[in-house]
Order: C-alpha cells, then structure tokens, then sequence
C-alpha cells in the first residue's frame, strides 16, 4: 500500500518507519521538505514531499501532524486528492499555549478527527491509535503482555477495516470499533487523563486495557 | 464512620446500603425526605434527611447526585456544615438535555470536583468512582478478575486516604492517586468514552486496567 504520512514531529518520525517495516511504500509530507531537510534531527531516510505533492496516489493517508496544525495541513494536501481516501486521524488537539497540563482546542461537542472531516469532506476519516504514545502505536508489546485495548472510530466500514489490518499488523490484538467518527470525541477527550498519567507514572509506556 | 450520602437517584440507592454493608453509620440526604419516600421506587432502609440536615455530624459526606443539581445540593448542605468535612464527589457532569450521547456541562479548564470544592471551600473534596457505573463501585469484582483500576484525585492526604480505605474495603485493589483536585477534569471527561463503550458493549459492566 502507498501510504502518506503528515508530520515530521516524534509521531510521523515513529510511523513513517513503522508502515516501512511493515512492507508498505511510505512517503513523508510536510510544509517545507528543504526545511525539514536542514533540521538537525531529520535522519528518517524516506522520501519527503510537501503536502500539496504527497497525497497523490496514496492509498492511505495518516494526520500524524500536531493537533493544532492538522486542519491545515489536510486542507494543503487538499480536499480533491482526498477524495475517496481513507485518512487515518491519530492527532490529538492539544493546546500548551498556557503551559502544562495542555488543554483541548476542541472537545465534547465536535473533535478534531470531525474538523478534519469538514476540511476533507469525500475523504473516509478513520480516528486511531491517539489514544497511546507513538512508540506504543507501532509496537503495542512494550506495555505489559501486549494485549491492551486500541480503538478505531469511523462511518466507513472498509476504510475502518483498512486501519484495523495496518493495526493487526502492528499487533494489536483487542480492537474496539465505533461506526460513528464522533466517538473520537471520547477518544480525544482520554487525552486529559492520559496526560496526567503519564505524569503520575513517570512513562508513557502504559495503556487502558478494557476489561469487560 | 458517619456516612451521609446526597442523593436517592441509582448512585445513592447503591452507594448507601454499600457503605451500610462495610459497617458504617450511613444517612441519606434528600430535597424533600416526604416527596423521596412517596415514589414508588424507595425502598432503602436508611435514614432519609433533608440536606440542610444530613451533613451534621458526619465523618464524610458523599456527592451521589446527578451532576447537574451537585452544587446546589453542597450549598443546601451548607459550606460551614462541610468545612473539614471529607467531601468524596462521584457525580459527573452530565447533560441529557440535547438527548444521547450526553455532553458534559463543565470540562477541559474546570471540572465538577473544582466548582463544588468552591461551592463549599473549607471541605476537603476528593474526587473518585466517578469512572465506573455504580453496581461496580460498591463490586470491583463484577468486573474481570476484579484487579481494574480506580482513580482518587484530591490535595487533602489524609482525606485521600480515607477515600483509599473506602475503596480498598469494597474491594479495589489497583488505586491511582493523584495529588491535584484538577485531575478530577481528565477523569470527568473519560465519562464521553466510557458511554459510547458502554453502547458498543451493551453493558455498564466494564472498565479500564491501567496497564503499566
């Protein structure tokens, strides 16, 4: 599969390689390639392209871009080439601007994976893996026996099964699908948690297993 | 102890014989004591006071009102009644207003926790159980192996602790504290995820173990 990855940032550098490992042919979008190119810590050896480029041909394409920057982005890859696109959501809209713990630019009532929705109107938006660290994302056997919990939110049932295969294959064994994309407003509303975990545990190597 | 709980809705009417159960003092506190035992679905052997009445002498006061009317019923308890007083809040701030799913009436830069800790500033409000239903607050085991995790979040130790000893005394084993009333936000807003989970489930017979 093509897969296009926004986002050059800790999420896009730990994705772009983890699809790569997993036999897909991945290019890397950003905003400026020259740019990104001259920052001291780009050494992802992908092809980089600017996101008005990168879309093209891809069968999949993955917001890994920050939160606050994620509409935009998609807008610059551009609502037309998205069309019919399964766009797999794993940003969160955090908002650090007062300090820490961030707070949500979005919430409750509308999520960000809806915003990237509106943005992208033919595009089929899947919400996933922003409910764990992206070291976690790709390889979910660093917490515990590895059977923890993933979450998948959606109304297209085969773009959702094209994220839940790409997740299968990182190893992730307990998959709980939502046929609605405004479940990621839950999904993005465990972020507050999860940050305040994260700072009570000292780690970001956890994860909620559901219990049921 | 003396245990007075706020309110005769599913919470209370579970909450109450629970702490009865473990060998408490408990007294239930309502608008009207005559209008509560006048419905058809009263049958809870406790004492049954009004609010202005229920929090003298008690060791700790419990919140099991539904979210919307929790400040009220904390200033008809009355902020000098509650001043020292162990303020264990369960509520969540749910509004069913629009229908289902619910929003949430305070989130993200405020919780529920925070506007009743100001309702009544002298008390010493923890914030737990608010992220289970209440047939598994009073039974962690109706869960799994019974070994989920349970949040307390509340800047008063010693409070905490007795909250700790509550929780520990019905059963949960896996207790997270956190030493910030303001972590009371994140675990308020876990509330959207927890209800489209339990439409998905079809049971309220779940919840998260922290993996770590």
């Amino acid at each position: 599969m093509r897969i296009a990855v926004l986002g050059t940032g800790m999420v896009g550098k730990t994705l772009g390689p983890g699809f790569a490992r997993l036999g897909h042919d991945v290019v890397i979008g950003t905003r400026e390639p020259a740019a990104t190119r001259s920052r001291g810590d780009w050494e992802v050896d992908l092809p980089l392209l600017p996101f008005r480029e990168v879309g093209e041909g891809a069968d999949l394409v993955v917001n890994a871009t920050s939160g606050q920057g994620s509409v935009a982005a998609v807008q610059a890859v551009g609502a037309e080439v998205l069309a019919g696109t399964v766009l797999l959501d794993v940003a969160n809209p955090l908002d650090f601007s007062a300090g820490f713990p961030p707070t949500l630019t979005v919430k409750d009532t509308d999520s960000l994976a809806e915003q990237i929705q509106r943005a992208a109107p033919q595009a089929r938006v899947v919400k996933s893996l922003n409910t764990v660290n992206c070291a976690v994302m790709v390889d979910p056997g660093r917490v515990g026996d590895g059977s923890t919990t993933m979450f998948a939110a959606g109304g297209d049932t085969e773009a959702r099964q094209v994220v839940v295969r790409l997740l299968e294959d990182f190893g992730w064994r307990d998959i709980i699908e939502f046929e609605e994309l405004s479940a990621a407003r839950g999904m993005e509303m465990w972020l507050p948690l999860w940050v305040r975990l994260m700072g009570r545990l000292g780690t970001a190597d956890f994860n909620l297993k559901l219990v049921r």
